[in-house]
């Protein structure tokens, strides 16, 4: 199978079913005192019942109707690794936010060809707002109403609007680049923290114009890609590489390539 | 006027509706690019037409209805300094927010009685989220469902979620304040920033469990201090004293007066 515009509709399609099918497992739970479990490790690092049960009720639908294809999967491991064609999950990303009641966690889902993404779909279910991009294109869509999405056209980091989840060196930055994200940040006009992956929707509707992050593992960054570069952003690790290609998993995403190397400017000695 | 029953029920009908005339002037110019203008100083203090207008709309509204009543408010300042009722105005708390299209900014409005907050309420337009404190007891609306607030019983730092607006000493905090937080933080389960506002609303509704800030002015804290204690939880300033009575613009929220202790433990000593 390639993909076709066929295909790709027919994937749209089931992506915004396999959302749908996550709402009924973490709205429901969500501001409901949901159990939480603490992983292994000192750090705070929470998961849900409604990661799990969402995670469980996306994999039966796949292996239901692509029984082939391969799915990687926060809480669940992979599902036939060596799959031409692979869905990518992390049915809560932002669970800190989930369990502090703050709206601003995501579903993500992402769909690789040959390890390329093609296809990427961010839901913020509380507030109703879903970005997908298929086709090279980012769609919005809220309370039944669709637009095309587009980046802001900022330039300057001094114009910038920025975010990162956590600027502190004591969650996914090590001292070095916290003091690279500082340097940024003091050189841009605003900054707001504690988004996830929310922010890259921001940005892809024109409101944040550059987003900085590091510890991104594969279920973090897939869907966020595709939703950037089909709204007109630019995306990369902190070297001007392709998202992934180290091992700090370091991302920038931008406005416009302008904003993009202002930053990698800074964030490349770090 | 006395502040009977009845008295509350009417002023409480009328802050609905100043909170419902606001939403015409900002959601009608959130993520609209609203025309932003930056007050003086160096630091970026946005303010947009969304609080101007939105300002204007309210208090032609209460000249109307109550013309002996005093005013405050951030954009307009100050009308009938000498009134023993004064409604306390801020459009658009969390400014930064609106101008980064996150739905976390609020519409804030408290009613005082001979300088004692008697109502405090409030607004998230775009999510469609309401907090109301009237009468010592606080309820959260949302789409038409009204439910009675209270605070989460989290007794102890280790288990608390906490927030505040911005952890870096360049905003709100000073270097020792900065400090101070980052202990408590520290000692606490989870942190989420960037919230303004729409943290005490969380804290109302049992999600987060403390908020600590500095820097927050009048027209800031009047709505929140009832909106926290109709719910069961305590406000105090950093010392333990009334909110407002430090230079500093202290605050700290919790949901239970143990937490409140445990948090000034830490915080006072700054």
């Amino acid at each position: 199978m390639t993909f076709s515009d066929q295909s790709s509709d027919e994937f749209s399609a089931f992506a915004l079913r396999l959302a749908d099918a996550a709402r009924g497992q973490t709205l429901s739970r969500f501001r409901k005192g949901a159990a939480i479990f603490n992983k292994a490790g000192p750090w705070f690092d929470p998961v849900t019942d409604a990661d799990r049960e969402a995670e469980r009720v996306q994999r039966d639908m796949i292996a239901k109707v692509y029984p082939t294809h391969g799915v990687v999967g926060e809480e669940f491991g992979v599902t036939n690794p060596d799959a031409e064609i692979c869905w990518v999950l992390d049915p809560v990303d932002g669970t800190r936010a989930f369990v502090c009641g703050v709206p601003s966690w995501t579903t993500l889902i992402a769909l690789e060809h040959q390890k390329t993404p093609m296809l990427g779909l961010i839901d913020q279910p509380y507030v109703d707002e879903r970005w997908l991009s298929a086709g090279g294109r980012t769609t919005y869509m809220r309370a039944g109403e669709t637009s095309a999405c587009s980046t802001s056209g900022v330039t300057e980091l001094e114009k910038a609007r920025i975010s990162t989840t956590d600027p502190r060196p004591i969650a996914y930055f090590n001292d070095k680049e916290a003091e690279a994200f500082a340097e940024v940040s003091k050189a841009s006009r605003v900054a707001r923290f504690s988004m996830d992956a929310y922010a890259y929707g921001l940005l892809a509707i024109g409101e944040i114009d550059l987003v900085i992050e590091a510890g991104l593992q594969h279920h973090d960054y897939a869907a966020l890609s595709p939703v950037v570069t089909g709204a007109g952003g630019v995306m990369t690790n902190w070297s001007g590489e392709a998202v992934g290609s180290d091992e700090r998993g370091e991302t920038v995403a931008a406005a416009t390539p302008e904003l993009l190397q202002a930053a990698l400017k800074i964030l490349s000695g770090s």
